[in-house]
């Protein structure tokens, strides 16, 4: 057994993330006491990562580490939120220093990429599982939503999704592929990069935003369906990544891009009229993202290939339809 | 299987907990926007159950509901702070029905209770573990720690811990006590009420207060070292109630009472000088405290009894040294 679970927080997790002057008491009371700016919005999400459901048994702890905290990061790009603070629930079936001192590299590393302190943790024994509650802020009224589009708003994706479901097929020996492709492809899932630039940025532009977590096509039709709307997809300008195309090749590699999960990348919506000024302040090229669709009056999210509408056998992870082995 | 985590989301969680005006966005989005009160630190904590870990396996839903909300607001009033909102990761097997509803009906009755809103949720198939994280608020500068102690300063406890670690002995089978003794102390297992009006009104008088989740002996020993002191209790003066007084007996209640876990209790310390003002603005007889200790330049956390040192086996609940069958 070991360390005891006081111990256990003060030898890992004291010294986890960054400090931030913003912090008046951190872990190692019954709460933590923050200070939140004036002007701004208090944005708060919670995001679970489960062995077997959200990685596979054996997954390194490093990466476990980095994305349970990116999976939070990402909620919190999705509304253009700035990131400060985050707690930790860490259940685990025995206090292994390795694999702690690991997991705690990995969310460290990120936290300190992002600024983000880690202010309170609670630790457990128990199945692996991993809750991160991240907070952040936003000015007043500029968060993004996922209800915010209309009809006629455009419809783009960050960087190239379906890249961390081949991955993850690779870290399971399911797919073969060439050692550099399958090197980038596997890094894609293990350590998945939240767009937080992006999203502060997209806050002058967009008019609504979404992470694209559970997969592009039924993540873009929780957007659609929250805004009261459906969207159509271009199949053809679905982006995939060379690796993707190489490992999986053109078809499979676009039907990753539209049903594969963890990817964190965002999808987001804007009006017609403001797409030359994104355009011009946020070069595409540069940001990494790309025009897939057009939103539309009828429900749904539709893929059109060459006039026809294509067919998928689901449009989205559904974390109570799969587990991972 | 049945309900995708959308759907399940949406039909338990969305209407959980009170509505409040600071709520600009809750449940729904990618996160939640909330407006932080002017002149406020923000207070976070984070606590997770696990299955057999802190509650038998086979508990009723409502129970783990209603606890994994308590052991929060707990954290909370140990700080003085006034909760508000509360996000909510939810493992679960399967997303059987009644077991779901149960559990939602557990959480809301609390959250009602305290006026708390449910802002965000995550729902995830999986070994069932729940954590909870809570957010409230202190005036600025005037939370309570752990480290305000100082040697002299009086220790007080509320309520009457041990109750609920003989009511898990009940719920286990593992003790028979007297009808109505047994279903005082399983409800106290069961449904701990946290102290958040004691907290609150504690702020004007305590030097330094923690809530006893893993025990009152080891609790209290965890404040004097973040005091930088230790504390000496008085085995007499350890209030135990008339039901587990008849469930065990006078000695093995008082053992209970200090080292059982699970009571949800506030432990406090206040300067001499403040008692007579603390007794006659919350007539201990009404609030529910005792005075059983004060606080001491040595390090430790001692029980005394006729002039003695009493021994005990250990010193409070470990998460990581003892498991629930």
């Amino acid at each position: 057994m070991g360390l005891g679970e006081f111990a256990l927080i003060d030898r890992y997790f004291r010294k986890c993330g960054v400090k931030r002057a913003d912090v008046r008491l951190g872990v190692g009371d019954d709460a933590a006491l923050l200070d939140s700016p004036a002007g701004c919005e208090l944005v708060a999400a919670i995001d679970t990562l489960v062995a077997g459901v959200h990685f596979p048994h054996g997954s390194p702890a490093a990466s476990i580490g980095h994305r349970a905290l990116a999976v939070n990061l990402s909620d919190l790009a999705a509304m253009g939120a700035r990131p400060a603070w985050a707690l930790l629930a860490l259940t685990v079936p025995n206090s292994h220093d390795a694999w702690l001192s690991e997991f705690a590299a990995g969310f460290s590393a990120l936290a300190y990429a992002y600024d983000v302190a880690l202010v309170g943790g609670d630790t457990t024994s128990g199945p692996l599982c991993v809750s991160v509650q991240i907070l952040g802020h936003v000015p007043k009224g500029a968060g993004m939503l996922r209800s915010g589009a209309r009809p006629g708003d455009l419809v783009f994706v960050s960087g190239t999704p379906g890249d961390a479901a081949a991955g993850l097929a690779v870290e399971q020996g399911r797919l073969d592929a060439p050692a550099a492709a399958a090197t980038y492809l596997r890094k894609r899932f293990l350590f998945p990069s939240p767009r937080m630039a992006l999203g502060e940025r997209l806050r002058s532009y967009a008019s609504a935003c979404i992470d694209v977590s559970d997969g592009l096509l039924g993540d873009v039709g929780k957007l659609a369906h929250a805004s009261g709307c459906g969207v159509e997809l271009s199949y053809g300008k679905v982006p995939v990544s060379e690796a993707l195309v190489q490992a999986v090749g053109d078809e499979r590699a676009r039907e990753l891009a539209l049903t594969g999960g963890d990817d964190y990348e965002l999808c987001f919506t804007v009006k017609p009229e403001h797409v030359g000024k994104l355009r011009q302040d946020l070069p595409p090229q540069r940001w990494g993202y790309s025009l897939i669709g057009v939103v539309q009056d009828a429900p749904g999210a539709v893929v059109m290939s060459g006039g026809n509408v294509m067919e998928f056998s689901h449009s989205g992870y559904d974390h109570f339809g799969s587990s991972m082995g």
